[in-house]
Order: structure tokens, then C-alpha cells, then sequence
């Protein structure tokens, strides 16, 4: 054996190695409350929060308590490793890691590995995903977001480092039954293919607050116009003007609501490649087209993909200022290039949004690979193929989103590809995956990282599969039913369509509820559709004991350790158990305090795993103890600007409660100037201890929408009754 | 819309972005007689062919006939963009690419798109594979290496450029019912993540001779040594030394050919990480053991990964040179450093090989990502986990083979990970997969890549299965069991013993005509177990039209546009075609040229689909036209050192044949200095015009192993016989 080593030598040669293995310290700086950034090596000049282009909400930032770091700072280890960024994060024994994309089967990501990249699902939780956004929340109560609009890797506690820490035992697989093919693993390690990049971490005294932060950085979620959620149905792809309109008609005959409807590919002269233009044929007057549904109170929504065809106006304008690869034989825009924007809004403003077309359908900005550009494509900008497809969703969003703006007309739409930053952008995601179950894990991940999601109806085998897909999506940021291929209608299975008509509704019964909601998720950044591992009571625990953890009688502890991904809170006050077509019975996971029946007001459980057998016509719904619901009796749509609406305030349990009723025009951004109203109910104990109901004064604002005649629901009939 | 475009400023911009679209006029040479070599960029210090330290058979490419640069040079076009190597290949419409990798499902890689990753093969061929080797050989007879150490991807005819040469038709996917999801493409595309890379290009009248271009710039194909070609049985893990020589005994007493035998984890005092030193309570006396096993003519092949456990003598030797994470607590030894190289040979040929261990299996160098180094690991050397994943397998191979190199004493073993310039590797490649019919895929497109792979048997559920594999598995590079996991034997299935030691003596009779194929890899290049597309009338035919191909008379045209993936050949005369266990029937393509079967001699078809019924005992072979088979009688174990054998040859058909009968001693390299022969053996009319064989004067050396006499054995009736 050689007993010099050639350790010098080996070290000397890496340093020529161009950015191997070198070391950087991260100065880590407070730029919000209880936000801190750092940045490594040279950051891109392009990032998912700058193609977001966020506005961060400093004055709500304040209003939460301060935080601390949540790492002791020279854990956190950073290099330079083969010209890319090497990230090094703790991880302790009992800590959960959520987040880090629109993952579809797993909620808890700790022992996987992601490779963030904007694809079409494919039906594994490996990173590839419609907005594959890295920024993963701890169950200790902290945030990382990694601002790079690269590629990523992220190894969630896999790898085992030599110099770990809390390294794992060493076993012999010849005869010790405890070895194992994954040993355990104390840190994130993370690879950004790039000369550097920004990170960010938000702090938190639990895992919703640091979310909170998060989505509050990003400008606090969207709110979207009152009619954005009503319910939508999108026709079929070649429907002419004259078939939408008696599609509305259709709803109103029966009785069903309709909110918006959306116009699929075949509104345009040709599609795929696409030239934006209506199609004379189907669509001989656009704006009269429009204009009717309009009188019908409904809004209009268009289809598109951006890839241009080189049979339309737009293309010679685009020359020079589109990649260098087709998509469907249609050239693709550079967004990133202000020409190229500033031709396509005088498009679409002039051609859709002046003659009133509310918003779009923005599909196939995220893959799959045999479809978009390839990586080896390039720009005119001089972006890459990578940073393009990791950008292109949120660059679409956003240029689309200031078209409305400018206008001061809120948009709400759909589409394919998002990704860091995404919280105020007025898009829900979607995709052909069509997993009603997994779609519904979607909703609850889409909680950890500022996207919206909407488990889509389309087609069902039964009448119960329809039902249940219906129930779920009229709990969900869009009640919508895509029919863009096959045209069912909700009263398409009749034995049915009593108890969708129910449930479509009840969500237009619950909109004061939901806008109130929304309204938090723009003002303090809280997820309007909330993974129970966001819930108070599911956070970690440090002192819990492995073995206690099976019982029970103990779901929180139980909670942490098995991942909980089909249920989930829509809003502070309501738990949803969405059913599953075949399945007549369910488990739900009841958090701590008294939970009540949405539907009857009776007690269902405490800290417990409920066994339900709820029968097809409803969706389990619960309500915490002390939870108020305030909302209008059913209506066709949602309240127009200057509508006033009769208020039904139901309450739950036993307990004082309190909820801000959150209203304003629903139309327009002139809340952001202070144009809203925020009204205290109060169920609070009279001297007597009999519960009483009062809407307290205004907090902000003039009330808007809503009639002074308030019906009080005391749900719950052990309780005392009304005001 | 703005009238002035901002392109100029744009294109300022992508020039101050590191590497973004700089194209690079490609400088091709001819290194070798057909074969071109371009760099782009700044190729690495570690590429494919320099981890597997090539030596190029310069005479024997010599001997191949002059070949024309396949491309027009100027449609090769090259560019850095992102700091990555772009690189873009011509493609022509009649076109069909093979190769890119082990894949186990498809053997047409047009229209794919492949990320070239070393990686345990998880059932889809997207280019995460065992041996993702980036070079595709064209059914115009040429071959494309990429050589670099980098996940490479290529979009095999994919991607759709602005630029097209041969652009495809826009349709408008409204109306058209000929729109396409996938339009047609001009071109393969590659990203090579890196700064720059040596490309090749092998040129050939026919995709084989690409392919021979390929293996001898490699250095030719290993030739095994004889007992390699023998059968092998792996054994259960847990096996003492005395369990093992009872297995050595129960097949002679079964009569059941057994050349080498495989121990597996349990020889060592740690495994999961490894020790690679002696249990001392299963393997009391390794030397006795060894010598033992040796005495009943029996070799041993030992297992191992290469992660070193820290409880071994070897680790603290190997301080400061292994990367950095573990791999099962394992520290991974940096192979591209010669002082690591050097201690683990200290200790290997110490412990193992001076006391007579023939060869290793060397696992789990492959992947998958949960267990070895992630690509956030650094190495003492300076290479990247990247780099080290894609050449491990290389390295590990060449390392271990020259150990047995300087004894001059060959090996032969198995391992699970390898790549491009591997063709001289000693390796077999194996997986844990094991589909049967994905098995006899991946042979077929191992003749593409330079590989060599074994579709070992490890268990089965019913006898039939049982049989089948076994038929397969003795028509393939190595004939193994592998009953680490359950202790299965060749007799298990008592119905089939028979037949199972019918098929295992079948290939034991072929050894010559077996050897004489492994020698022609060796010294012209030709893969052993060849793809039918690699076959003379299988080849590219450009006057083909489209509607002519599904014709069952015109097998060639369809073989071009119908993947082969479950027949192939053996050498230049024997046809495999393999049945699957459940299938009492199957199709096989007959080539151009009458056909003969192979255990009867009759005559089967010529250019033709035929179906066949062929019963349980025996797997279907047929004998090409003029087809001699030089064999041997039944024996147990190859041809020692200095033995001979009787040669029996067997002749098919009715034209005039040759074959060059090949032999040398076996086991050393001193074939390499001339010490082998080559014997022709003649099939030719006489005057009257009847068939005799004659043995000719030997083209080279003196013969080798075998008597005198000769047995010939007419196997078509219809012709005349006998010398």
C-alpha cells in the first residue's frame, strides 16, 4: 500500500476545476419581517419571482408576529460544486417536509427526490409537475424558497453525507434484520444548475404562518371577482356562437348556476398552431356574441395555447422575437422580451378584452417534452430553453393578469404551468390527469405553495362517480366542469342531478363564506384550501414519542406520521371529506376541539378518527366549535357590483365565535385602495351564558352587498338560540 | 403595435450571456480508416473513452473497406448555448435510429427522446438505463458517439426547428384529421451539459459495419475466456464454503453442466457496506475453498459493491480519497485517483485473486438515485457526482480487468452499470428487472452499443416459465443462475429437468461455433448476439414506398417500419427465436436466403413471416443457407487449457459454406500475440456437384483443441452427404 497520499495534488487539481467544490458563506439579511434572504454565487437575472414579478404586501408582513431564524446559521452550508449552486439545509429526526410542487399522490416529500421541472404530470411525485415550485415548508414552522429558474434538485433527506451530523447506524445487510436500503439522512441537499442563485427562508411559529409569509411576499393571494366563484362550463372544442348561447340558455332552463363559460379551440380560425383570431365561420360576430351572454349575466372565457400559426396576422409581426423551435408547427413568443409583449396585448385587448372577454384558458405552457421546445431551443432574449420552460407559465400569467389590470377588472382563469412567486397571479391550475382521488392530494399540496388548484369534472363512467367528482370541485377555487370534449352537461345523469344541483348550490349559498376566504388569502396570505398539516393541531410536536403515534386516540401525533390527503379545510371554519365514486364509507381525521355536522349541526367528534357512512347526496362537511358561516340563499350567480344580498348567518357548537365578513365591488381592484368593508360577527354569551348573535360595527369600511335583515342559523341545537 | 423591433439590443444581450448561442464550425479528421472525430467547445478530462482507456484495433479497421463521410459536413451544425454543448445531426425521412442505451422495450429510437443516465432500469426507455451509451447507429449505415461523461439528452427526430430543411405541414387541429401531436422532424438534437466534448462519427456500407467501426475503436469485444461460455450458478446468500462445494457436487451428481459459481454478499465479514474480506465463520479456509472448488474444474466469481464499510481494514487505507456521502454507510472510493486504485488492488489481489478467485460481479454501480451518491456529491479528484455516475461503471470494469490482465489470465464477470467505449470490457451486464420478453429486448439492442448482457434466471412460477428462461439464457453471453434469494437449481422444476439439461448441453456442444463468434467480435468488431436490423437484408432500402410495408411477403421493407425485439442472432448463422412462457405459438421474420431448422435440418422459409408451433423441449433455431455449425459432444464443463475435443460439424442447406473455426488456449491473452489459430472449414460442390466439407489449411496458426477426427453431419436431407 502507498502510504504517501496524493491528497495535495488531487486538492490542488480540483480548485482548477471551474467552480468545484468552493465554499461561500451566506450572509443572510431580514428583508421582510421574519423573511431572510441570501444569495449565492451570481443570481440569474431571470427567477421565478422576478418572472412573477411580486409586489410584496410589507404592512400585512408587519401585522405578524416576529420570527426568528429558524436555522442556526452555520448549519446552513453552500459551494460552488461543478459550476453549480450546492445547497445545504438541517433536517431533525422528527421534522416533516411539505411543499416543493403540485405533487398528485404524497403530501409529506421528506425521503424524496425532486427534480423541480415544469412538466405535464406523469403520474409520479418525482418533481416533474405543472408548477414544480421549490420551496418546501418544515412541520417545525419555517419556509425555503430557492429562486432559480433552473432545473433544480432537491435530495429531501436521502442523501447521506460522510460529515453528517446525525449520521445513521451501520449495519450488516448479511444478518441484521434493521438494516436498511435508505439510512437515515439529517439534511436538504439541493443542486441549482446555475452560476447562483437568490434563496429565501420564512419564518414562523408554525408551518401556516410560514406559508402566510410566503404568499404575502408574493403580493398575498388573488381575490377573485364574485364571479369567478360561481360555477363555469367550458363546451365542447367546436361549438359555434349560436351553440354557447343556447348552452346558457340550457342552464337557465335548468335552473342550474352559470357563472362564466369557456370557449374551447375551435373559437379560433385554427388552433394548434393557434392564430388567436375568432373563426368567421362559427363565430361571424364576436362581439354581439359576447355581448349576449353578457345580458345572460355570464362571462366568457377563451381557450388559447401561445404557440403562433404562420396562418394568422400575429405571425409576420412576431418575426425575430420568437424561439428558435416550433410547438405544433406554431412559433413561441419570447415574453421576455417587451416587443413581443407589447404586440400580443394590442392582439388579444383589441380582438377579446375590448369587446369583453373576461379572461383566458391558458393551456400547454407546461410540456410534455415531445410537445414544447426542447431544452436545446433558444430566444431572442438569450434565455435558454430550461429557464423558458420554468418561467414561460408565470410569464404568461402575469402579462395576461396586467391586461385586466390596467383596466381595473379583475380576470380569473385557468392554466397549465406556474411556479414560485405565483400567489397574486388570478390563475387556477388544471390538468387531463383525471385522478378524482388524486386530484384531490393536488388541492390539499396546492396549500403549501401559493397556487390554486381545481379537481376538474369532465367525463364519469356512473351517476355516483359524477356526483362525488361534482361534490369535490364546488369545494375547490373553480367549480368547474370542462365538457370540452364530450359536452356532458351537470343534469347529463338525471338519476343525479337533483344532488348536484344541490351541491352547485351550496357553493353559490356559501360564496359570502368563500370571498370572505379568499379575502384572507390576499390580506394575510392564508391558503383558501388548506392541508390539514396546516391546521392547528397538526403541527409538529417535538416531544412525541415514536410509539405513541399509532393510537387512535391520538390523530395529531398520528397525523404526523401518516400523511392525511383527503381531507382538507376550505377556509378557517369548514372541513371537507370529499367521497370517492365506489366508496360508501370513510375515515376522517377530526382535529382537536368539538367538530359539528355542516348539514345538521350535530356533534361528530373531538380529537378522534371518525368512521362516516354519508350516503351519495351530500359531501361531508364539518365545522369547528364556535365557527360561523355566513351566507346568501341560492342564486343563479354571484352578486353583481350593486347587488345587495340577503345574509343567513349559520353557527356551529358551543363555544364564542367570532368571523370578519370580508365585501367590496367584486369586480374591480378598488379594494386595493381601501375600497372594501370588513364587518365583525360576534357569537358571544349573554349574562345569562344563552349564546347571542351580532354583527359588531363595521372594522373597515362600509358594508358592501349585503341587506340589514340577517337570518341567525343556530346549527347546533343543544345550544341556545338566536339574537 | 411597435414598429421598431428591439432585436438589436436582444442579440446584444444573448452575447453577454456566458456560452448562449456561440456557434462552432466542426474541424472533422479521419482518426481511423471510416471513422471521423470533431470537438466542440473544451472537451473534459474525463470522458466515456478515456475511463475506459480505449486501445483501437488499428489493423483490423484497416481491413474494413474505405467508407465516405455519412453528412453533408455543413448540415452537422454545432453551438454552445446555456454554457452547454448544442449539437445537431441531419435525419432523413426513410430513416430508422438504434441504439442510445439498454433499453429493454424498443429497438426503433426515432421519435424519442433520450436523457442518457446511469441508473437501474425502471421499466420505460427514456435513457435511464444500466448502459446509457450516446451512440446511435442509422439504418443508413452510420454511427453517431457522443463522447462525454454528462447526462446527455438527444432528441432523436423530436424537436422542431424554425429552420427546418424538411419542414412538416401545419394543420389546423380544429378541422384536419391528419394534425398531429407530434409533427415530423429533420433532426436529432443533443444537449451535452457540458463545455465542450469529442464527437465521432463511424461510417459503413451497413449499419453492422458502423457498428464493427464502433467496437474495434474500442478495442475490440472481450473474448472470454473458455469456461465463461460455460454455465454458471449463482448461490443462495448466506452459503458457507461447505454449502457451496456441495453445490459444486450436486451438480455432477445431476450431470449438469457447471463451468463457475457465483458467492454472493455472504462471503464477506460486512455487506451493505462491504468489508471484502472473508466471513471467518462461513468461510473458515477461503484458500482451501478456492482450491477445492478449482479441483472439480470449477471457478468462482464473488460479489461485491464498491462501498466500503467502516468495521474493514481497508477503510482507514483509504482516508482522504472517497467522496462525499456514503453509500448504505459505505464510503465510495474515488476511482479516478491511482493511489485509490492502488490499494484496493493491494487488498483485492491479495485476498482474492492470488488465491485463485477467477472474476467479480461488481452491483449496484448503477443506481438508483435513493442509494448511491447524489449528484451533489464531490470526490477528491475534482469530478463531479455527475461525471462519476456516468463512468463508475467504467472505471470499476477497467480497474478490476487489468488486475487479471497483468496475470494474463482472463475473466469474466458480471456488473451493473457501463457505458460507450466499453466493447473490450470483460462484463456482462445483469439487472433485477427480469421480464423474460424485456430481456431478450435488451440483448437485441446490446448488439447496437458494444455491451454484452445476460437474461439470467433467478425463480419462476410455473415449470413452463421455467424452461423458457433457461433456453433463453443459454443462447445469450453468459449462461447463469442466479439463486442468491431463493436457492432455486437447474432441476428444481422436475418436469422440465430434462429438457432444462438439454438446452445448458445444447450450448455446451456449441462452445466452438459460441467461441468462434466471441472471436469475431474481438478481431472484426461483430457483436456475438446480433439485432436483426443489424443483418444483411434488414437494412435501410430508401426506394421502399410506404404503402408496400405491411405486407407478410416482404418481411425486409416491414422489418424496417415494425420493430424486432424478440428474435436475434447467434453469431452469422444461427436465428434464436425465444418463446415466452403462456405462448404455445409465435411469429419469426425469416430473412432473405433459404432457411433451415436447426434440430432437423428442414428447410423453413426464405424472406418470409412464418408461424410456428414449436412444443415445450426446445427453443427454435434456424441455420441460414450454407450454415456450418462446428460443435462438440456434451461435457460438463469448456475445453480446458491443452485439452481436445472432437469436432462434429453440422452443415444446413444447399449452397456452398465456409466458417472459420477459431480456437487459441482459452484463458491467457496470448491470442493477442499471435498464439491462436483459425481453421477453415469448407462446404463445396465437387465436380459432380455434390457437397463435401473439407477441413483447409489452417489461415492461421496451428489448430488448437481438437482431434483429428472430424464427424460431419449433413443436416438437410435433400442434399448429398459426407466427405
Amino acid at each position: 500500500m502507498n502510504s504517501i497520499r496524493t491528497i495535495f495534488p488531487a486538492l490542488f487539481l480540483s480548485l482548477l476545476f471551474c467552480g468545484t467544490a468552493i465554499a461561500q458563506e451566506l450572509a443572510w439579511t431580514e428583508i421582510e419581517n421574519g423573511i431572510w434572504k441570501a444569495n449565492v454565487g451570481e443570481p440569474e437575472d431571470i427567477s421565478l419571482l422576478k418572472a412573477a414579478e411580486i409586489h410584496p404586501q410589507v404592512g400585512a408582513l408587519n401585522q405578524l408576529p416576529a420570527a426568528v431564524f429558524p436555522f442556526i446559521k452555520d448549519k446552513i452550508k453552500t459551494k460552488m460544486v461543478d459550476g453549480k449552486v450546492y445547497l445545504q439545509f438541517p433536517l431533525s429526526r422528527e421534522e416533516q417536509i411539505f411543499g416543493l410542487g403540485l405533487n398528485f399522490k404524497t403530501v409529506h416529500q421528506r425521503g424524496r427526490i425532486m427534480r423541480l421541472h415544469v412538466d405535464h404530470y406523469g403520474g409520479e411525485d418525482n418533481g416533474r409537475t405543472h408548477a414544480p415550485v421549490p420551496f418546501y415548508v418544515s412541520s417545525k414552522g419555517y419556509g425555503v424558497l430557492v429562486d432559480a429558474a433552473r432545473y433544480i434538485t432537491v435530495y429531501v433527506g436521502t442523501g447521506v453525507r460522510v460529515d453528517a451530523d446525525d449520521p445513521p447506524v451501520v449495519r450488516d445487510r448479511n444478518t441484521d434484520k434493521d438494516w436498511s436500503a435508505q439510512p437515515y439522512s439529517d439534511a436538504v441537499e439541493i443542486l441549482v444548475p446555475a452560476k447562483g442563485t437568490d434563496i429565501y427562508v420564512y419564518g414562523g411559529s408554525t408551518p401556516l404562518e410560514a406559508v402566510q409569509r410566503y404568499n404575502l411576499y408574493n403580493g398575498g393571494g388573488y381575490l377573485p371577482p364574485k364571479w369567478g366563484l360561481g360555477f363555469t362550463q367550458r363546451v365542447p372544442t367546436l361549438y359555434s356562437q349560436g351553440d354557447i348561447l343556447k348552452e346558457a340558455k340550457d342552464f337557465e332552463a335548468h335552473d342550474f348556476p352559470l357563472d362564466f363559460i369557456g370557449v374551447e379551440p375551435g373559437w379560433q380560425s385554427m388552433s394548434y398552431p393557434c392564430t388567436f383570431e375568432w373563426d368567421k365561420t362559427r363565430f361571424p360576430d364576436p362581439k354581439r356574441f359576447i355581448g349576449d351572454l353578457s345580458d345572460m349575466g355570464v362571462r366568457s372565457n377563451l381557450w388559447m395555447n401561445p404557440y403562433v400559426s404562420p396562418t394568422g396576422t400575429l405571425y409576420p409581426k412576431l418575426e425575430g422575437l420568437t424561439g428558435s423551435h416550433t410547438v405544433w408547427n406554431g412559433v413561441v413568443p419570447d415574453l421576455m422580451l417587451q416587443e413581443t409583449r407589447d404586440i400580443l396585448k394590442d392582439h388579444f385587448v383589441q380582438n377579446h378584452i375590448n369587446i369583453g372577454v373576461s379572461g383566458y384558458k391558458i393551456d400547454e405552457v407546461d410540456g410534455y417534452d415531445f410537445w414544447v421546445w426542447p431544452d436545446v431551443a433558444t430566444f431572442p432574449s438569450g434565455y435558454s430553453g430550461e429557464q423558458m420552460r420554468q418561467v414561460y407559465g408565470l410569464l404568461i400569467q402575469n402579462m395576461t393578469a396586467k391586461w385586466f389590470k390596467e383596466r381595473n377588472q379583475r380576470t380569473y382563469g385557468l392554466v397549465r404551468a406556474s411556479n414560485g412567486g405565483a400567489s397574486a397571479l388570478p390563475y387556477v391550475i388544471y390538468n387531463d390527469y383525471y385522478s378524482h382521488k388524486d386530484f384531490i392530494t393536488a388541492l390539499v399540496n396546492s396549500s403549501f405553495i401559493g397556487v390554486l388548484w381545481t379537481p376538474e369534472v369532465r367525463a364519469s363512467k356512473t351517476a355516483e362517480e359524477w356526483l362525488r367528482r361534482m361534490q369535490s370541485v364546488c369545494f375547490s377555487p373553480m367549480a368547474m366542469l370542462n365538457a370540452w370534449a364530450d359536452g356532458t352537461k351537470p343534469w347529463s345523469f338525471p338519476k343525479v342531478e337533483a344532488a348536484v344541483r344541490d351541491v352547485a348550490n351550496l357553493r353559490m349559498q356559501l360564496l359570502p363564506y368563500i370571498y370572505s376566504t379568499f379575502s384572507q388569502y390576499h390580506f394575510e396570505g392564508l391558503p383558501p384550501f388548506r392541508a390539514m398539516n396546516l391546521v392547528d393541531g397538526f403541527t409538529y410536536d417535538a416531544n412525541v414519542a415514536e410509539g405513541e403515534l399509532d393510537s387512535t386516540d391520538n390523530p395529531y401525533k398520528l397525523a404526523i406520521k401518516s400523511e392525511i390527503k383527503d381531507q382538507y379545510m376550505m377556509g378557517d371554519n369548514i372541513l371537507v371529506a370529499p367521497m370517492f365514486a365506489g366508496e360508501k364509507q370513510r375515515k376522517v381525521i377530526i382535529p382537536k376541539g368539538k367538530w359539528f355536522d355542516f348539514y345538521n349541526g350535530e356533534f361528530v367528534g373531538e380529537n378522534e378518527v371518525i368512521t362516516i357512512t354519508p350516503g351519495l347526496d351530500k359531501i361531508p362537511l364539518y365545522v369547528r366549535d364556535g365557527g360561523i358561516i355566513p351566507m346568501i340563499p341560492a342564486q343563479r350567480q354571484a352578486p353583481k357590483n350593486g347587488e345587495k344580498s340577503n345574509l343567513i348567518i349559520r353557527y356551529y357548537g358551543t363555544k364564542e365565535g367570532e368571523f370578519v365578513l370580508y365585501d367590496d365591488d367584486g369586480v374591480s381592484f378598488d379594494f386595493e385602495k381601501g375600497q372594501f368593508s370588513k364587518v365583525n360577527i360576534l357569537i358571544k354569551k349573554d349574562k345569562k351564558g344563552i349564546l347571542r348573535g351580532t354583527i359588531g360595527s363595521p372594522a373597515k369600511g362600509k358594508p358592501y352587498g349585503y341587506n340589514k335583515k340577517v337570518t341567525w342559523e343556530f346549527m347546533t341545537k343543544s345550544t341556545d338560540k338566536k339574537q
